[in-house]
């Protein structure tokens, strides 16, 4: 599964109640780690650890669920962005993250201790243990860091472009490749592509890897109509001049996926995505409980698994 | 005010009662500083600015008033070592400090940063912006870090050895030595000799610039009777061959202390502490509430007035 946050943990949930857990590796978007106060915070990987831990906020998704912000309240005395709402029992993961980094271990390695600590038996990799960041350049705002554009700015101004930084020299975590080589089928939820999806298939070799691996794939959209069931996409898809649809994320993903799902509301689009070369699946996208995000991933793989012949040996 | 941890915080809310805050320069042990979790904690400078704010545990003297302890909590999962209480508020002033000393900024900057985050008019200044730690040598346990003994340990096993690793090549902080040199008097209050003061006093210049001088110095004695008013110094005494009293304590002070202040049930010790050339003072030292804080200041203000003539210009 290669995953962004929210969508992503949903659709993991789902995942994670229908296969042995052992069986998931998960290759997560790091391009939106950031520091805060010193600390190194990595917000998907966080998510999805959380959330397959049980212990996720519900709502807004990220944080850990009845968290205080004692912590936060003293650190705004030494810093102006606490916008970063960061609870208590979710900064100790941050000081110990910091802490294992300082001391030269690899971020691959620590992201497994925590979710280890947590209790979870999937695999959890960071896509590259280098340091790569999310940049995104707004109109009359200029260049800013993922999390000042989503968290601070609330995802507001035209965006103009988006980059990563460090990517190119960026390798993939060790087991990154392997997962990918020896996957029966690679799952991307409903993330953003642009700033989910594609800082992990930028980092060298795990798209080519990915394209090798003639595996099948399959691709959730993350928008119902033009709206994104969560975050800022719509924005972003038009400032870059991309249709504002499940069409326009597909086309993302051309040569990629193979199987394509949107929700029903949007069935419409159904032969657009098949024109794409891509076999659409149309049915609830939509995560709002544990039961939609396991029929969501039962419906996945069990199309995928007649459209491949994909055993559960 | 050369000073140690609560007993040194506790003397100087009543001095802070009596004189402007900002003629006041507390100099600090940072001997026992130490790294949890990664973070830079600094105990007694933050006794001090916790105390000076009036934000600090009453008892048992240390850390932020009504602290809560959700991370400490978490850290549990990482971590052997969550005897050392962290509360969340109090976490803030570490994860700071730790933030600016990896940004390159000298301790004695940060810290008083911090004091004036709390709204300290005092300055405070760490000893030493170099790395100074007080092991103890102990029977059967062999070297521990300060707060090992102390804290994990509570105190116990018999103390062979006391050393300060990195004071020879410590350098006192901006602004120690000139403190002192335009110091009208200067004032020890109840703090352990061996593990507060002089970790101080062992730094290079710190102990000669004292005695050249010429101003008048007075401690105040950390023992009633054979009992420490708080901590291990008794054992310290006594494991390193020092008579268990004022005496014991005053004679570690010899050639340096003027004015040696005595518990009034340790009265019949003035003669002794006489004979050793410093001038007793029989009064009330332990500081229960700040009406007793003042009370120990005014009466040593009084009595260092009086003898030296010092004047408050």
């Amino acid at each position: 599964v290669l995953a962004g946050g929210v969508g992503a943990a949903r659709f993991l949930r789902g995942l994670h109640s229908l296969l042995d857990p052992q069986r998931i590796t998960v290759i997560v978007n790091t391009g939106d780690d950031d520091s805060f106060f010193g600390l190194h915070v990595s917000p998907d990987v966080d998510t999805i650890t959380y959330t397959l831990a049980g212990r996720a906020n519900a709502e807004p998704g990220w944080g850990v669920a009845g968290d205080s912000f004692a912590c936060l309240g003293s650190l705004a005395a030494f810093y102006p962005e606490t916008w970063f709402q960061l609870g208590d029992r979710d900064l100790a993961t941050h000081i110990h993250r910091t802490d294992a980094l300082r001391r030269g271990q690899p971020l691959s390695r620590i992201t497994q201790r925590i979710a280890q600590q947590f209790g979870i038996k999937t695999k959890i990799l960071p896509m590259s243990n280098d340091r790569v960041r999310t940049i995104v350049h707004v109109a009359d705002r200029g260049a800013l860091h993922f999390q000042e554009y989503l968290v601070r700015d609330r995802g507001q101004g035209r965006v103009e472009k988006i980059r990563f930084t460090g990517v190119r020299k960026a390798r993939p975590a060790p087991g990154v490749l392997s997962a990918i080589t020896r996957a029966n089928l690679v799952i991307i939820p409903p993330s953003n592509p642009m700033v989910s999806v594609f800082p992990i298939l930028s980092v060298r070799g795990i798209r080519s890897a990915l394209q090798k691996a003639r595996v099948p794939v399959a691709a959730v959209s993350p928008l119902v109509g033009s709206k994104p069931i969560k975050g800022p996409l719509h924005h972003m898809l038009k400032g870059l001049g991309h249709e504002v649809s499940a069409v326009g994320v597909a086309k993302l993903y051309r040569g990629l996926v193979d199987l394509f799902a949107l929700d029903t509301s949007d069935a419409h689009l159904a032969p657009r995505i098949e024109s794409l070369g891509m076999q659409p699946l149309v049915t609830n996208i939509v995560m709002h409980t544990p039961g939609h995000s396991q029929a969501l991933a039962e419906t996945l793989l069990t199309e995928l698994v007649r459209k491949e012949k994909v055993t559960d040996s």
